[in-house]
């Protein structure tokens, strides 16, 4: 104890400069209190071990805990602009996150706390800083971090049925969302999800238990060979969807885009068609809304017009480009998804909700049920609590243990609204627009693919200085500037493969970024750009 | 603005009385002068709107509540004792909840956290109260909460790679778990998910896909009939996978069970003889590490010889009965476990971490890459990290968006350690014991299904006063009982179906359950159990 005391003197006496060092300092300060209290408690309490449980001993000196790390999580979001987007894990604190030994014996909460402000705050991924555009990976607000802790303090178990408050907030997410993209309003038929991923699993598995009636019991062997069909550009979890569900990459049908990366319609009739012709089942369209590459909307329209004559399942990835439903000058582009069979789509990205938050809907009532029902399956009837058609969400989905990732939703709409959150998506289109006019009006020869119809664009520098018909060599170069910039910590683009070739890819999604962002981030860029240009005429 | 003020000067006179009506105050209060504030902002400020972002206007203002909301967190988790487990949410807090209209504009933090507190926090699902014993539900800890709270601060999508702080949160945790269940330490061959239903599938894929080779380029459709093999206690969770990867449930061969509820393993291997000359192919076997009904182990050494005889897959459901390994009396209960091929299990469960955080380990390092890398689909190579082999998580899972319930079992690992987590299981084992004295000191007739092995305890009243050869009455008036049980908000367990009859279940997971919560819990049950046994009898 003399020891730790000792400790506490040095400690008191040590320099501050920062925020960031006051908090760190406070936690170990507490640590200390916290290891003295404990040696205090135990030198004079030897009673029944049973009754001491996980959680605090001294609550007052947890509570101090609790709200420094609550202060470090605000003062995290706040100065958010004030750090590097990320920076690189020192190989000394992976050793000490990644090489720990299995944690036997207790530890105060200051003291695990102090790690978490020591060896993980740190060192984020960095997609909530306003000028991480890679991938498409949003940010969060304060409201979700304080909708994430009251669910993990109720900690419910969301399978179950209506008998407490985060099954209606669940149920109430639902039927907003079926309300905004035009789906009949009916209970049962949808959930949220982990992500776009799971969704799309989930989608996949009810247009095949349309498809085969007895496919729950039987299996797919001695079954028809089922065929999904998707353009070139649709997403990879669709593959790995129908990979899950048994039914093969083979079951994925590729069509060809159009110049604006569009599926081509009259090349899915005829691969309809053909299938058909072949002996297999087509039972399946996939439809995106906004895909991954250049974020391009197929026709929906007419996919939902083909779907409906072929009569097979339209599902329409909407993974982030369908929440441009909220936005007025955009909500055209998703015209015909009103009609889709389901939608899968993701509240953690235009939606600025935490991860994680996904989301399906199916259009007709029954469809998750006959696909997730439990009691369907084992006793030929589905469960129904009397009032309110309030189907417990096990019989909705794979999952049986959920919490209640809907109470983020929840809050993050209530306390923004969707007109708000529409406006934030035009923001990123337009920003998007002014990053396409800044590199219009740059010097350097910049291959930008077209047209830019969201908040997505994708351009490779094409240097005279270079042999260009090297492809590999500009690829290389592409690559190589996207990770330098990714490195400065400034900016933070990702890449892309279209047509054969490397791109840069800029996708703007937080609600955070301004026109601001744009012009640092085309600065830094010019920067490296011309800094790896003549490092690569250096090698050639 | 003179409406609100004048409002305001209402409140300040309001007389308060308990803690809980305290925080609501402070909030309302809250509401009331953001409102106030963004009148006055709004009144002056006319800028552009761009960079208004979702964070907060007046950070000052949203710390306060933010504080606040943490100590209604806080409130809620110590004054668990004083409230009822839970309570009906009534008819009108349902209607703003679930009927609520589509939220168009934004509201102030204050009042969205004021909903919290008023709609969602007082009608939790109650499984954080030490007497709520239905089904395996725990109560998370502070800890928790507070990891989760910075989970979504960072908000990271964990499905990359390395670059961030979280991933070797993560593959520290599975590490971990690696060396406590004696599966060979190697990197990539583990991953964390929503929970065990997810790990089940997860687990059931790498098992078809060692059994067919080609099963993701070409599915099932004329492919072998795969045979998977469990108990008749086995999990509901099996068959839905089965279901779900196009296997069907006829795949699910059920095997009966010996008295004390373990999988007869003559009858298994007389099933894989008979199965294999039918020309169906065997390809895993389940076994049950605490089933679900009656905590039983199945013999999970001779089910692991079998498996090696019988060269198919070992998948060992330990969804909370696996983590006796932590509890040195019980260890031995899960002898062979360290020879599964695959094993899932929950975080959330008797690790007491907060929804949702599931595990899969499996056994080999390439099984879950095999199954789920999308590059091996793809391109057929796997990439690879150069260092450390370092694979990014979606090359493991069938989620590509995962946020970092890493964290939060990490958290509490570190926080309570092993030892104290095994010393909280064995103390829950004690109770369920002491509970059964109790039942077998009553003066009612109650049959009580033993093996009482572990924490669970299933018994059910067979009153001489009624006619015990009545099975329908017995059944009805133990299940009426255990939902009168539930709604006295004293204490909960659940009910379980076996040998097909019903019983009263009750299994005890909660770090915060003693003694003396079994006492109250008896002593409701009996006192119950004397108005429902008088009611029975008057309608006889």
């Amino acid at each position: 104890m003399d020891v730790l005391i000792e400790q506490v003197l040095m400690k008191l006496r040590e320099p501050l400069h920062d925020m960031e060092s006051i908090s760190q300092w406070k936690m170990q300060m507490f640590t200390f209190i916290d290891r003295i209290a404990e040696l205090k408690v135990s030198s004079t309490n030897s009673g029944s071990s049973e009754n001491i449980s996980l959680d605090p001993v001294d609550w007052s000196a947890a509570r101090h805990i609790a709200h420094e790390m609550l202060d470090a999580s605000l003062n995290f979001i706040q100065t958010i602009r004030d750090r590097p987007i990320w920076r690189p894990v020192p190989e000394d604190v992976r050793t000490i996150l990644e090489d720990a030994p299995v944690p036997e014996r207790s530890r105060s909460l200051a003291d695990v706390c102090n790690d978490i402000l020591t060896y993980v705050l740190p060192y984020p991924r960095g997609n909530i800083h306003p000028r991480y555009w890679g991938w498409v990976k949003t940010e969060g607000t304060v409201g979700g971090v304080l909708a994430d802790m009251i669910t993990s303090t109720i900690n419910p178990n969301s399978a179950g049925g209506q008998f407490y408050s985060g099954y209606y907030v669940e149920r109430a997410v639902i039927d907003w969302m079926r309300q905004l993209f035009g789906f009949p309003r009916m209970k049962n038929a949808g959930v949220l999800t982990t992500g776009t991923s799971m969704a799309t699993i989930m989608s996949l598995a009810a247009a095949r238990q349309r498809a085969i009636k007895n496919v729950r019991e039987d299996g797919l062997v001695n079954g028809p060979q089922l065929m999904a069909y998707a353009s070139t550009e649709a997403h990879g979890c669709l593959e790995k969807a129908l990979q899950l569900l048994g039914l093969g990459s083979k079951a994925l049908h590729l069509i060809s885009i159009d110049d604006d990366f569009r599926i081509k319609t009259d090349q899915l009739k005829i691969a309809i068609q053909n299938d058909r012709a072949k002996g297999l089942i087509p039972f399946c369209i996939i439809g995106n809304a906004g895909t991954v590459n250049t974020g391009a909307f197929d026709d929906l329209v007419e996919l939902s017009t083909i779907a409906r004559t072929e009569n097979v399942w339209l599902h329409v990835d909407g993974a982030f480009g369908s929440s441009v439903i909220l936005d007025p000058q955009r909500r055209h582009l998703v015209a015909g998804l009103d009609q889709a069979d389901s939608l899968a789509f993701d509240f953690h990205k235009w939606f600025h909700c935490p991860y994680e938050a996904g989301c399906i809907l199916v259009r007709h009532g029954l469809d998750l049920q006959s696909t997730f029902s439990m009691e369907q399956s084992i006793l030929g009837i589905v469960r129904k609590d009397s009032i309110n058609d309030a189907l417990p969400f096990t019989q909705l989905t794979p999952d049986l243990s959920r919490s209640c990732r809907a109470l983020k939703v929840w809050f993050t709409l209530q306390e923004h609204g969707t007109l708000k959150i529409g406006k934030k998506i035009a923001d990123n289109c337009d920003q998007t627009q002014y990053f396409l006019s800044l590199l219009e009006k740059s010097k350097h020869t910049i291959d930008i693919i077209r047209p830019v119809t969201l908040n997505i664009i994708n351009f490779r520098f094409e240097p005279v200085e270079l042999d260009t018909t090297n492809h590999e060599l500009i690829d290389n170069l592409n690559i190589r500037l996207a990770n330098d910039v990714q490195f400065s910590g400034i900016a933070y683009p990702s890449t892309s493969c279209i047509r054969n070739r490397s791109y840069i890819r800029v996708c703007i999604v937080s609600h955070r970024s301004t026109h601001e962002d744009v012009d640092i981030f085309v600065e830094t860029l010019l920067k490296l750009y011309e800094i790896r240009l003549a490092k690569s005429q250096q090698t050639n």
